[in-house]
């Protein structure tokens, strides 16, 4: 399975146009869209969010990550197989923070290049004939070379919103196992009670759960937290 | 064919994820997306979108149907079968016009459970393996139970918006059967006229019609007749 | 490969009813969403979009173009045959700038209608149902017969926004090529410069750029040239 975690935008022209590519390089893989709307221009929020996902993915799965507000520039492209799973994007902390909490992580420098790359896209010219490539197996063709990574963000917690759903629910950064339950979270000033679940509240009410992923995040029962706590992605907590 | 109904919103992070369970469970099932922006905590008028929507799929479908406001509380999953196709989901109402308006319907408990289950996304942890169960065609192990749904509708029309897209087109929740043409349609005071298709009308003009579901749909021409007449989903005619 | 352009919104009802309808009719066809969001009832901005997104599509794909807002009215379906290519969808001028740029150029009336022909959505009843038949060869079904389109737009550029993406970028009717560089680009009155990357500005700068569509794109880094300029599709340029 290849999986597409990119900002290019659920309804924009970009991710069919990868679609496309993938389905002419590697015909017998399904591709799966995770996420469209990372934070836009956000490597840092996305790189969190990335591992989260990550996380819950099947073994031989390849992942094409793209959040490249550098794109066109000096970053280069990398390919990462963290604990079974393969990654394709800039080397721009974006896949740093999987790559970190990796058990087994190795690092590798891209040397393949099209014939025709574009200056604005290469989410489609680039990082998806790779990820195509190792779908197949082939990492000669790709011409993989060991490396380090550039950026990196680490493994730790990120005390941010890094995602933030049409519900308006909150996600943050930090791993529910790290934050204790007993004491309340405080988001922009405020301090926000724990609860298990949406029907523990009251309508309206904000709070703070452990989501799917195994995050911590702020919602409000049949409201949405982000209108009541006027936050978005990228905002810092505290 | 597995169609999925839901609220998780298309541009979310959501049905990206059960789209990876459903293929890792069932392979070889096209997985098609009706619609993930279904009003959302609305099961009310989720109801009546699904039922319209779930007539004109394939015999032999299984549709996931995800608006679950009391996820993690005390609603039971459920499993209906419903003239020859299945609805996987909460037992809130949701199915249950489907259920209603079916020649010939058979509703059961779902007695499995997952190994891990979130608290916050059965869609992903339990109606997902059960609908790629029933796809299989393996009833035993969703251990399906003969029941009765807790919560039911009825067969009968809503007077109330139950959907916009994104034209700002108003759909409602009657048939269009059930409203004669030769009379005006009173939404919010006004009456609006019937027409057939938008080129009877003068642009911007606003007018009802029977529309591709068998619903009666409120439009204008080349503009958006919610923005005309100030209504969202939810709200009643009259 | 079957690709879907057409403006009935990625997050509406209406793209999963005619990928359920492709996949009954054309089981063994990928279908590949392209753009859902073309602007809405602009049949030119659509066509000169449609014409440099096909331009990159492989030979044999089946397009289905469908932004249609004289449906049920006396517009005529048509299949275009363009350098390989199919295109299904209305004839209004949609399909004609992909038809105009072609070295080598069929169109055919459809001649084959549904037993159920909806009034509003022929891209599902008829339109999709003809895709199905081509990407399977089968062109006696659909009752082709030679034509010439009633609407045609020509083979050259148009000085409008024909796009917006999510990100605020402004995509014009204009080919790259046709624009020269050393000069700045003119819209709203004020005037662009050429760069060739995002990088290559400030951060928050307006510029143009070639896209990877080859058409000239005006931005900003890391911020939304619409907002800064107050422009969305349709405007003209100047």
């Amino acid at each position: 399975m290849i999986f597409l975690f990119t900002d290019f935008g659920a309804g924009d022209l970009y991710a069919g146009q990868v679609r496309a590519l993938l389905h002419q390089r590697a015909p017998k893989e399904a591709v799966i869209d995770l996420l469209h709307d990372a934070p836009a221009f956000n490597a840092r929020a996305g790189a969190h969010l990335l591992a989260a996902l990550a996380a819950r993915l099947p073994k031989d799965s390849v992942v094409l990550a793209v959040v490249d507000p550098g794109v066109g520039g000096a970053r280069q492209p990398v390919a990462v197989a963290a604990d079974g799973r393969w990654f394709v994007g800039p080397d721009n902390g974006l896949i740093s923070v999987a790559a970190a909490r990796a058990k087994k992580c190795e690092v590798f420098a891209i040397g393949w290049r099209p014939e025709n790359l574009s200056d604005s896209f290469h989410g489609r010219d680039l990082f998806a004939p790779v990820a195509a490539m190792l779908a197949r197996g082939d990492r000669k063709t790709a011409k993989l070379k060991k490396a380090a990574l550039a950026v990196s963000l680490g493994a730790g917690e990120l005390g941010e919103v890094i995602y933030v759903d049409h519900f308006g629910n909150l996600v943050t950064g930090l791993r529910a196992g790290s934050v204790p339950r007993d004491r309340g979270l405080t988001i922009n000033g405020r301090t926000i009670r724990y609860a298990r679940v949406f029907s523990e509240v009251k309508a309206g009410e904000v709070f703070w759960y452990e989501n799917s992923l195994g995050l911590v995040e702020v919602a409000a029962n049949s409201a949405s937290a982000q209108q009541v706590l006027g936050f978005k992605a990228g905002n810092p907590l505290g």
